[in-house]
């Protein structure tokens, strides 16, 4: 037994330095890369890709875990979670056939260029032939995991492990309702001021300024760095290696900042994940709600909160005193918190954010039900883009088109982004509870608490728990909107008087 | 038939793509990696090497080389040498036993910590029972490819393809007693004004301007990149993604300049490769002294003569003017070719480099026979220093211990760096013939029309053809040691006035 369980690790040491070595190509490809690489790095990742998964599916794997039961240890040991995780992973590679594999990588790689030619001349019906191939595959790999409850369920356990469509569905149910209430009230308040933001800010020092903040966080630069690129990502190589990106524009802070703060968050959870469980599927996020979580709550929670900036606004004066000198921490603190319905999600606020997520699945849905038709969708966006929003989109550029997901074949992956809002701050009352004097502690710039209540009840815990598992755990219930809708009302309550 | 060629070439593919992504990973620990990822890069090089070499290794390999014999082909065609070089690959992989490989590896390991540290010491007791043991593996490396003649050749072969010991002794028998003779008379003459090249020169523009030069020389920024690493080298991580990297001393801009031009030319050789070749072994160096020979050309032919200054010389007062404003041209050329026995390779200069490596050669074929004992070492090597450089090494520091390659079990390398002196100076008497306004062209800043040589007659070439058959093949004749010295007496008789 003792044998087996060491052999199963050396393949999964072997897949996860695969798994690696693809991240260190990816990352070197969207940082450094000069243009001509891009034909023989597309063959070497191919080939990567091609060996890690021939090592999910291989005989020796299926024998090696058929006569390992995770029965045969204590259900909370890690040899317990580790055959678990491993066992779904095994799953998920061995029923889908290498036949579907090929033609949805080949789908999405021309879906991926006609929509960048689409959105470019906003023009949906391009993209349409495209998007209705990959929604076809989308449904067909629902099949191979049927029965399902839901056709869409298994879309969403490729983020969220064991989560349900039908849970979903329950929470956004009321988090819809109150978001879009309280988005309604707030339009209906004067704006905040914020013009001062637009304008120019150097280069490098917004990025010194960002480096200095997130230094401040606990990021170690023995292990990890930050380059630019073009879209901001995380990306680790191994237990003590995480870097992140972000992008600079120089004539607004905010996205270099929130960015840089954001992949912060997610680069501390993989640098948290517990030595014992590297080089195996354990030394992963529980779930991409969880990893989103965790960037949310640094880029938010922390990084848009008024204690965070009553301790680095001053600094932040000083640095651009010519553009902030006479702009009040308060002014400074509503700007960057102003809620502002618009087109794009990439953009959105805090306040309506969660409610492009909605729309994305509920149209994911709809499509993979069969309910709406590919051809009727920029119609049912922009229905649902004014009921949610109140605003119409002029184009398909700034409507349908705007996400590259479903290019890619991607459905399923959006509701984690708002399901990690809500995780962030149902994790931010428990550590209130636990850490009473918290709001001092970021007023005087102290992290270390707060980054080791989340080394110990999040990070080091990795994959070893399913998502809903380990939030009921750690906060004592499953996933809930209430928190997130007390802390939105709560917020901007405040700032714009309601 | 073609069956079976198509399959080869599918896992010589992967076998590149392995190769590649291993150059990328080591790429990046030598340039941008923080230092926490050192143990998990060590892991996924390892694993990509061991997936390599059981590529190399393995049945199907065998089969398909046994039933695809070269004499199927034209053996002028590009299938016959692709056979040829993968059957020799196989030769190079299959005879080498698992438990070699294995020791091998652990020997070295331990072998270049000892080293680190008893340089450090000056002390070469401490790294001697590692080199012994060294010594021992090499030895018996080269019993796997018994019979021999020598039991150097199996060293040299790694490297110079085809090529023998005897070859080499025959060469170097006749360049160094004239190399000797030539540096003795150099160094009873006056020597050349230099001090000014050592003081402050900013290394913004020292990057840059190197940058310049070697725009001109051809290299396709879109093709590849040049970073900072401590020790200058060249990768390629496929037909158009060839990089290099340089480093800088602020008080004396040869380091970077030369360093510079001397990668340069490294990666122009393998950016020059057929894109037919792409994806096997034919997209490679002929062996190592070629390789040198290109690095040397565009260094020390281009880059340290009179026609190169001409030109770039303006240039470079105009950017360091007050380090250089009132240094003449004639001043600055000597200067950078300036003789002077030393004790260190890596500082040698044109005259005095070739001695460096000649003695390494002749004491790794000495410690290999038996003929020289490891506790004999520093003294057999000072005592050959004094002999060949009139200079005697004050420490081991500076002396035996002053090279990595022995402590990594390297033999048979050295030679390389002298071959690819020669082999440039032959090429580039053969290129002058052809192209007879050179001189003309170089001080005009033009290098199309020798690149335009180069890829032609060497690069695109690949590893088509073993390096004596392509030397011949290009200039008429065999390696051999007439043009180097004529080079170098015709270039310090007129610097030295001899």
């Amino acid at each position: 037994m003792n044998d087996k369980l060491k052999r199963l690790k050396e393949i999964l040491a072997e897949i996860d330095d695969l798994g690696r070595a693809q991240a260190v190509l990816s990352w070197d490809q969207q940082t450094y890369m000069p243009p001509g690489g891009a034909e023989d790095r597309g063959n070497q990742i191919g080939t990567l890709a091609r060996l890690e998964h021939e090592r999910w599916v291989s005989d020796e794997m299926g024998n090696l875990l058929e006569s390992l039961s995770a029965d045969q240890f204590d259900p909370d040991s890690d040899e317990a979670a580790l055959l678990r995780v491993t066992r779904r992973n095994y799953e998920k590679h061995t029923r889908v056939p290498a036949r579907w594999v090929e033609e949805f990588s080949n789908a999405t790689t021309l879906g991926q260029e006609a929509w960048v030619k689409a959105r470019h001349a906003s023009d949906f019906a391009q993209f349409k032939p495209f998007l209705e191939h990959n929604l076809e595959l989308r449904r067909e790999y629902s099949t191979f995991f049927a029965p399902y409850e839901h056709v869409y369920d298994a879309q969403l356990d490729d983020f969220e492990p064991g989560m349900k469509t039908a849970e979903v569905q329950e929470i956004f149910k009321q988090l819809r309702a109150e978001q879009v209430e309280l988005v309604r009230a707030i339009a209906a308040r004067p704006q905040v001021e914020f013009g001062f933001l637009y304008q120019h800010y150097p280069e490098q020092a917004q990025w010194d300024f960002g480096v200095e903040v997130i230094t401040k966080f606990g990021y170690d630069w023995n292990r990890g760095r930050q380059d630019r690129s073009a879209h901001p990502f995380t990306t680790g190589f191994g237990q003590n290696d995480v870097r992140i990106t972000t992008r600079l524009d120089a004539n607004y802070p905010g996205t270099m900042l929130f960015g840089t703060m954001h992949e912060c968050g997610h680069a501390l959870y993989d640098l948290g994940h517990s030595p014992a469980h590297n080089r195996t599927p354990l030394s992963s996020a529980a779930s991409m709600a969880l990893h989103e979580s965790q960037s949310r709550m640094w880029e938010n929670l922390v990084g848009r909160s008024l204690p965070f900036w009553k301790h680095f606004y001053p600094r932040m004066q000083q640095i651009f005193s010519s553009q902030l000198g006479n702009v009040s921490l308060e002014t400074f603190y509503k700007a960057i918190n102003r809620v502002q319905p618009s087109y794009i999600r990439v953009e959105a606020d805090e306040a309506t954010y969660n409610l492009h997520i909605m729309l994305r699945m509920e149209l994911e849905i709809a499509l993979l039900e069969g309910s709406l038709q590919v051809k009727d969708l920029p119609e049912a966006w922009n229905a649902r883009m004014q009921e949610y929003l109140g605003v119409t989109p002029p184009n398909d550029a700034k409507g349908v088109l705007q996400d590259i997901h479903w290019s890619g074949g991607m459905m399923g992956y959006f509701p984690t982004y708002a399901l990690g809002n809500l995780v962030s701050v149902q994790l931010w009352e428990q550590i209130n509870r636990q850490i009473p004097d918290l709001s001092e502690q970021i007023e005087r710039g102290e992290f270390g608490a707060l980054l080791g209540w989340l080394r110990e009840n999040i990070h080091a815990v990795g994959a070893k728990y399913e998502p809903q598992v380990l939030v009921k755990k750690v906060t004592g219930s499953k996933i809930a909107p209430e928190p997130y809708l007390r802390y939105l009302k709560a917020k901007y309550g405040e700032i714009y008087g309601l």
